[in-house]
């Protein structure tokens, strides 16, 4: 008998592709050996977590025998974790953030789907540029909604506003967007930004429910050669940002992030209210307690971001090397070059013969484009110099 | 203009009254201090976690400069910590379990939200017994199904097993029950059990999906007098066991828990690797690292029952001391007595001014009845003494 729905079960075939090259990754590793393999398909931070994790677990853990020290606090995180986020997050946005319009969630996949759960319902359409994390599909559906993928410009990612423009229908709640951007490294300027808020403000016209923008930030710590990362807070009122100290804290298996709402934002009380309650009963309840507890103690600290960058040029020198066509990321740590040939599930098949490791861009929704982690040490990206130059050969 | 879903508007509003009570506790505490009121409302366990927990976290703490420490594991969990939970999980059941057959989850709240993605679409129905706990009804529609509600036998609250048959239509997925049972104390006896499992054999039949039973289990450990709490694993192939540990290591607000799926269930790869997925795309994507290695630690350890038994029987003093209708709780840490002149939402009206909190039944599903927890300290519970019997009087 069948014991999942056919939508699940559709999903487990689907995503079987992804799960097999994860398996052969396994197993090229147990035949070559851990160091025969360059493994740029995951975007696990290698870094460790600041040193003011340790001491703040240590000092944590003097309280660990009194009552409630895991017990529950208000779903939106304990108040003063909240204060003390929302001066941080207040430095990061350039923007005034009172206490009162940050939810604490279990990372940014668990601020995302409580603010579509809140915003959301059945045949309600939700706006992504390609390529995007493909676990948004997912998020879309699970409120029986449905993802809108509008390609981003060839090479460069930036945003085609004009597409963007003709997909919004009256079914639109939602356009999300990811700067920087996990695959591509791009990060949206703010002209772009101002341009999307125009064309949102343009269809809010006579609408009785605002298309709300939103923002998934968690690379936001992470840009480089000084690019700006504008806050979508004065840009536009209806906006959301989420983020989560996945990366600039390594805490990715965590799950600790939250959910900003635009203080601008007119009636925002009814989404802060929203939030917090589906945040509750989509069964998170509230953001783990003891991530929350270290969060007050270690906000503002950060993982060193020049290592990332020392990687990005070192990859970047090996790309040109062998000659592949890309754009330099200007945050996160992807590279998302051309694949020689134009088949990117086919030329990931021929890194993989040279052992090394990435993400066909079909994953991503965006086929003849392929995926580089560079959270990985500087020695594996070295490594990897014969392996894409002898990969690229092969489509001359 | 409206943010919100019509549906998740609707919630905010139907949950406000209680927000309103617990608001009302807290007005009341300020005015007449703390050590006036006495609040039964919440399931808040108030003893420490073990000290096992406190030196496990120190431990803890000295990888915690480690990279790694936090990132990314597989969905279902730490490979290691499942081993270790498989072998408890097999003795608590008597049952062997192997460790494939668990997935480690944000709690039971996030075990039964996986499930329920796993197995249920738009318009399926999930039966449980009245009274149950609130949450349980947006468990359900989360995914676009139904909760049926299917009343519990008067003040015994044993399950109506014919009242169940009978409810059981070809859109039924899931009979979802919970032994030791929030908010009655009820532990159903192997009886009751394999009486309910000969139902649901008896509509398996000729279905192309079997009707799965879905225990949620985090009261197994409170169980009083040595009352037999009887594993499904064994009645009923197609069981699910779901569990924390925010009860029996008084981690609540740290979100740890499991689903184990019958190592019986013909099939139960299907489950299993749809619940991994679903776990991953409701955005819980795994529970948190750090519980997870706790509980690796600490796993056995479980706070001492006797303190809650000792209360129990203060509560049932006062009670009978007043003259409530109620039956004696074999599990848990509630008691659900009728309350006097029938009307709950008054009764509890009448309780506040006397400056003990309860929660009227009418929030789980069954009017007539009100909540006592007894998670707090006998201190509290004898107090109560006058409080309860001088609410009775009004009623006589």
């Amino acid at each position: 008998m069948q014991l999942i729905s056919d939508q699940i079960a559709g999903y487990v075939e689907r995503s079987s592709w992804i799960r097999k090259m994860f398996e052969e990754g396994i197993a090229l590793k147990k035949q070559f050996g851990e160091d025969a393999v360059c493994d740029f398909s995951l975007g696990n931070p290698d870094l460790p977590p600041p040193a003011s994790v340790k001491d703040a677990l240590l000092e944590l853990a003097e309280d660990a025998d009194k009552p409630f020290f895991m017990g529950y606090m208000p779903n939106f995180g304990y108040p003063d974790v909240r204060e003390k986020l929302a001066a941080v997050v207040s430095k990061e946005q350039g923007v005034s953030v009172p206490a009162d319009c940050l939810v604490i969630t279990c990372g940014a996949a668990g601020a995302l789907n409580s603010v579509f759960r809140a915003t959301l319902g059945p045949g309600d359409e939700v706006i992504t540029p390609t390529p995007f994390f493909v676990e948004y599909g997912f998020y879309c559906e699970n409120h029986g909604a449905k993802l809108v993928p509008v390609p981003a410009r060839e090479l460069t990612f930036e945003l085609d506003l004009d597409a963007m423009d003709k997909a919004i229908t009256d079914k639109t709640r939602v356009v999300l967007i990811n700067s920087p951007n996990n695959p591509t490294g791009a990060v949206y300027s703010r002209e772009q930004l101002e341009g999307l808020a125009a064309i949102l403000e343009k269809h809010n016209q006579g609408r009785e429910r605002p298309i709300i923008l939103l923002a998934d930030e968690p690379y936001r710590f992470l840009a480089f050669d000084g690019v700006e990362v504008p806050s979508l807070l004065d840009i536009y009122d209806y906006s959301v940002v989420c983020s989560s100290f996945s990366k600039n804290l390594s805490m990715a298996g965590e799950r600790i992030g939250y959910a900003c709402i635009n203080p601008a934002m007119p009636g925002k009380e009814a989404l802060i209210g929203g939030v917090t309650l589906t945040n509750r009963i989509l069964g998170f309840v509230n953001a783990p307690a003891l991530a929350q507890k270290l969060l007050g103690k270690v906000l503002g600290s950060t993982v060193d971001a020049s290592v990332y960058d020392a990687r990005r040029k070192a990859m970047a020198s090996i790309l040109d090397n062998a000659g592949y066509e890309y754009t330099m990321p200007r945050g996160a740590f992807y590279f998302f070059p051309k694949a020689p040939g134009g088949d990117d599930v086919k030329f990931c098949a021929s890194l993989t013969e040279e052992k090394v490791l990435a993400v066909p861009g079909t994953g991503f929704g965006r086929p003849g484009y392929f995926r580089l982690a560079f959270c990985v040490s500087e020695d594996v990206i070295l490594r990897a110099k014969d392996g894409m130059a002898a990969a690229m050969a092969k489509y001359k």
